[in-house]
């Protein structure tokens, strides 16, 4: 291909420049970026970030150039050899789980030692005898074995409890003969294990004298140590191309009679005696499954900074992009309008926007919610905290309301959080017009790669029901007359005393009835539930959209009230100066106000709000705060913190050198422009096949 | 890698297989299949899929195996050889425009001949006079010169008055020069330019002694003929990779003072007098942009098909999948639940189901209005029907009411009927749980190359300004006691006719009701916002939010309507026998009951409906009619006759063999499972390069 002309290379973008209007939208706005990233973020965390990321641009496997160019093997090759030289650097440089995890952010890709990194490593340390710690764990944290965790399968993803993989127990030569009696017991999606992994901790049902006792954690070698072929009888591979997250090889996994050593069955709460062959039991059969309350958790820690990546390069880009002038012009303004102005666009970036904000204060609630629960746990006698995977939806607990809490509000806020943030991406790429559609945008392939979040750790629908189940049981309490020991009670119990004198809450008017009108929504939905299923004695399965939509009315109360509570907080008004905390007060108005009348119907028919309260959020409310976050929108997503490098997108880059820099990646860096087709219908394709062969040979 | 061993090729699924699952979903029903595609698609239609199908197959260039594994420069590579192939299948076996349609349907990926066979053969026959329609469009529709439609630049797309390239007319040697002033001139997008045309039809604005007279279209060469390199003071190449629709090669294009002479300018409305010097103004300056209704209405027809084939893989793929065991199964019913039989699934798949139906019948409603509007403007004295893109949405029309009515109803139509098969596709995706996030499901390929379809043509937010605009305009004429001349002002009449007594739509016993309730609705709006804009004399930008509202409400009382009125006619009725009629009278009802209740609040605070009503169709209406469809599911989407070569998805095959198959791509034809690496950190990559480099040469 012809290198770009000098008479191209000396072209600019017409009219205001992006960098200038960039210019312009922080001169108008005196948010203090610095000071609130810190006050989000910490000073620490944001240091530690700089500090990473100039070690990572000083290696050359990780430049990002050809990340959007290249084929599904390329990917996952590069994102090994990524992955390797992560390990060396924090070996290098002694790096604290927080630097290493600063780094995967910035590098912004799943990596194939990812669950071997998280699952295996845990795994085989909380799960193991000291003996098994030795044996599995040691070598596994010095990356003298690499594993990964085998539950999920081709026939079973959510029931954990109908795995189809057995492992029996084998009384003659103290073994477990690992086995897949189906197709369907493939293990599938196991991340790590497509072409990486040499080990890994197998969830199967185990079997003793024809008994089943359900799933258990075994530890199989999968691949010869040294030369990574598959071991006799085991059959594995890479499950193929995914709608994103390509550079990691999720794994499919077969066995054929394998057995395996009697200490590979991980035993710290479950074990067979290999002396009488019996099962020895757990004091709580909950531990065994563990719970995936922790990995939810992060999942909403985590669900506003995905989010915020799309509002940063849709909010810059729409400031950036100019088109039409405005219809009600005056005379002298000839430009075109930034689109940024639109107050269609603005309802859509902006109540994102604002949605950011929300759901980082509530991740913070929620590990808050998190750390108190574990510390309590702790503390009562001999249940050491549980953070693994593998729980049901079946999981019992204890009857520690705290608990049951917890494990509610993670489910709903995993979906909600994870729903946001996933379709929020979607609503940001079409934003950013024809060039969102370009993957230089940089929203595309991340949606693509974050879109599974919706899926595992528990189906987005699916989890309703656990949240729902929890508020049936609270309401059966409070209507039982017992005292609310939580928030959630206190709300049911609250909407039963004043159902008599009913709700007045001036959602425009106060922060705090707008926190309780979505209290009050809540109970009533609940209340509603109820009904159906102990009076009109409704099939559970009848009642699924009921809880779902309940379970999204609870979740989103947890949102508002924590967003709220964090700007109530002593903290917070010591920290920010007035004029940046009323701003993050409109953002919360917007994101409550805007929730509220895209759920009207609900807010109506529980009479939380009254018709007329609700056209004015819609009409008057949300139209005012838009028009008055306007001004501060580029700041506020300064305010993110996210470097360039880390983006990775033309659209949002912090210079605003939008149509710079799309034009150099097409021209200069785009492998699809070094070969030569013939374009007549009746001869080959390539003109010169010697080009596509040298591209190959750089590929 | 290992071949699949013998040991796991005799696995097959656990519990009842997915064949026989599909075979009893068949069973419970007795929609006759064959007669319904009949109906919906025509014997005529049926028979060609069949008879071109059969063509494709035979030919070892459209094998589909590679297509989700392949990297960029492959799939591109790929895909013109498929188009070569197409174009030789065309002229050897004599294909109609028809035939041709199929053909492309069921290979089911645009194609880099694809703006050629398009936009440049259109453009050059209908805007030339008859000396170029000899000089361009004869050698191009003998694949002579192959070309494609630049209008969209890097800094223009929507307003395309707003173009940058330049023709300037040069009055001393009569020729144009052709430029680009700024960076944002490139062209950009352009479908088949990106290395496959030779020549362009450029949109650039008309310069004649400094007078701008708006973007025209000129005929450039582009390339070379011979050595296919571009020519000089021409920039041109890919734009790079796209979030999908990867097998086209979208380009870019500059300009550096290119002159052409003057027969390059089709002239057929609007020229330039070569001995005056002078622009020779069309009669209708509006025909110089063409309109963009074809366009439209033809992505209002494919949208029921598109989102249909999403529908068709999930149905299956959840009457195969079964997972947990009903909570209130009884004793004996010890297998797990059909995924199919959740309502949380039902009522995000049945009611999409319906979708599907609603679209088809709507895209021929339109199709309808768009025939009989091309036959009235044939009449009308001397001016062809003008079916070419290139308006931007100032575009004029003649005082015909039909006109304006149907260009406001494909712009409302467009936005919502891509939009809902856009976002219907990725709720099919995610019901199909883990397994949907494999490209091996068909849909997320299939979804991310149809998501531009949202933008593109007009951005589905951008467009509802022009329904608003002709509501409005409508709405005026109403106030003023004009007589209602089409459907849109008849019913604005009656809503206001009504307004002392109110309205009461009996819309869960009386279907005609229910599609007066939709009309009511639009009313309401229309008359809300001409109150904001007229009376309040809001900014028009500040009416936006309003205005997509409105045009949501229009569109989706037009597909309400549509839907009826198909299943009200008499062809129907004598065409299909009474219990499937029935059968389509209820998708019709769960299609608006569903969107009512969706839209509630609109429907309530314009009075359509109660309260009570809502609930009802919410809680009592919508389940019922999911019970009623539910084991007609299956055959409704076998009535969408969609070949498995066509869809190409593990999940989505007509025999119901699910697991298998998935099973054979990913351990069978996946390209990934061919190369060994080394896992340990401190080593290289690949354990054995010379597998990568065979890799390599095979792809």
């Amino acid at each position: 291909m012809s290198p770009t002309p000098a008479w191209v290379k000396q072209l600019t973008p017409s009219g205001p420049q992006g960098h200038e209007l960039l210019k312009q939208e922080r001169e108008k706005s005196n948010v203090p970026v610095d000071k609130l990233s810190a006050f989000l973020f910490t000073k620490e965390v944001l240091e530690r970030k700089r500090r990473v990321l100039k070690v990572l641009q000083s290696e050359e496997v990780f430049d990002k150039s050809q990340n959007y160019f290249a084929g599904r093997v390329d990917r996952f090759e590069t994102a090994l050899a990524r992955a390797k030289k992560l390990r060396q650097l924090t070996v290098k440089h002694k790096w604290s789980q927080e630097d290493f995890r600063a780094a995967t952010e910035l590098i912004s890709e799943p990596g194939p030692y990812g669950l071997h990194e998280s699952m295996f490593l845990i795994t085989t340390r909380d799960q193991s005898t000291p003996e098994q710690r030795e044996r599995f764990w040691k070598p596994a944290d010095n990356y003298e074995i690499i594993g990964c965790y085998a539950q999920t399968e081709l026939g079973h993803g959510s029931n954990v409890r109908g795995l189809e993989t057995t492992a029996t127990w084998n009384s003659d030569d103290k073994t477990f003969t690992i086995h897949s009696p189906h197709l369907t017991a493939s293990k599938w999606w196991i991340g790590s294990l497509g072409r990486t992994a040499n080990h890994a901790v197998v969830m199967a049902q185990l079997i003793i004298d024809g008994k089943p006792y359900g799933p258990h954690p075994f530890v199989v070698q999968i691949r010869d140590l040294k030369t990574h072929e598959p071991l006799e009888n085991i059959h594995v591979g890479d499950i193929g191309p995914k709608f994103g997250y390509n550079t990691m090889d999720n794994g499919f996994l077969l066995f054929n009679q394998v057995k395996i050593p009697h200490i590979n069955m991980l035993a710290r709460f479950s074990a067979v005696d290999p002396k009488t062959n019996k099962y020895v039991r757990p004091a709580n059969p909950a531990l065994v499954y563990g719970t995936l309350t922790w990995v939810r958790s992060t999942i909403v820690l985590q669900a506003g900074g995905v989010l915020a990546r799309g509002v940063t390069i849709a909010t810059r880009y729409c400031a950036v992009r100019r088109q039409f002038q405005d219809r009600d012009a005056k005379e002298g303004e000839k430009g075109e309008t930034q689109v940024l102005n639109y107050t269609m666009v603005q309802i859509r970036l902006l109540t994102l926007l604002a949605a950011t904000f929300a759901l980082h204060f509530t991740g913070k609630g929620m590990m808050g919610l998190y750390e108190e629960n574990q510390k309590k746990m702790s503390a009562d006698a001999g249940q050491a905290a549980d953070t693994k995977r593998g729980a049901g939806p079946e999981e019992t607990h204890s009857g520690s309301d705290l608990l049951a809490d917890l494990h509610a509000t993670s489910c709903g806020l995993k979906s909600l959080a994870s729903t946001t943030a996933a379709e929020g991406l979607e609503v940001c790429r079409r934003a950013c017009g024809g060039h969102g559609y370009s993957n230089f945008s940089g929203i595309g392939p991340w949606y693509s790669d974050y879109l599974p979040t919706t899926t595992w750790e528990g189906d987005n629908y699916m989890l309703t029901q656990q949240v729902a189940r929890y508020l049936l049981k609270s309401a059966r309490s409070v209507l039982k007359g017992n005292k609310p020991t939580n928030d959630t009670t206190r709300i049911l119990a609250h909407f039963l005393r004043k159902s008599d004198i009913g709700a007045a809450f001036d959602v425009l008017g106060r922060d705090q009835d707008l926190v309780s009108a979505f209290a009050w929504r809540t109970a009533f939905l609940t209340f509603e539930a109820l009904k159906h299923r102990d009076e009109q004695k409704k099939a559970w399965n009848d009642l699924l959209v009921d809880f779902y939509r309940l379970s999204k009315a609870h979740s989103q109360y947890l949102v508002v009230k924590n967003f709220f509570e964090a700007l109530e907080a002593p903290a917070t008004h010591n920290e920010l100066d007035p004029e940046t905390l009323g701003l993050l007060y409109k953002l919360f108005r917007l994101y409550a106000l805007h929730t509220l009348e895209q759920e009207a119907s609900e807010f109506f028919s529980s009479s939380a709000c009254t018709v007329r309260q609700i056209t004015l959020a819609r009409n008057n409310a949300v139209m005012k705060l838009l028009e008055e976050i306007r001004p501060h929108a580029v700041r506020l997503v300064d305010s993110w913190d996210f470097p360039d490098w880390q983006l990775d997108s033309s659209l949002g880059r912090f210079d605003g050198k939008v149509y710079e820099d799309m034009f150099y990646r097409a021209s200069e860096l785009n492998p699809l422009n070094k070969i030569t087709v013939d374009p007549y219908p009746d001869s080959p394709v390539l003109f010169k096949r010697d080009e596509r062969e040298r591209l190959n040979s750089k590929l």
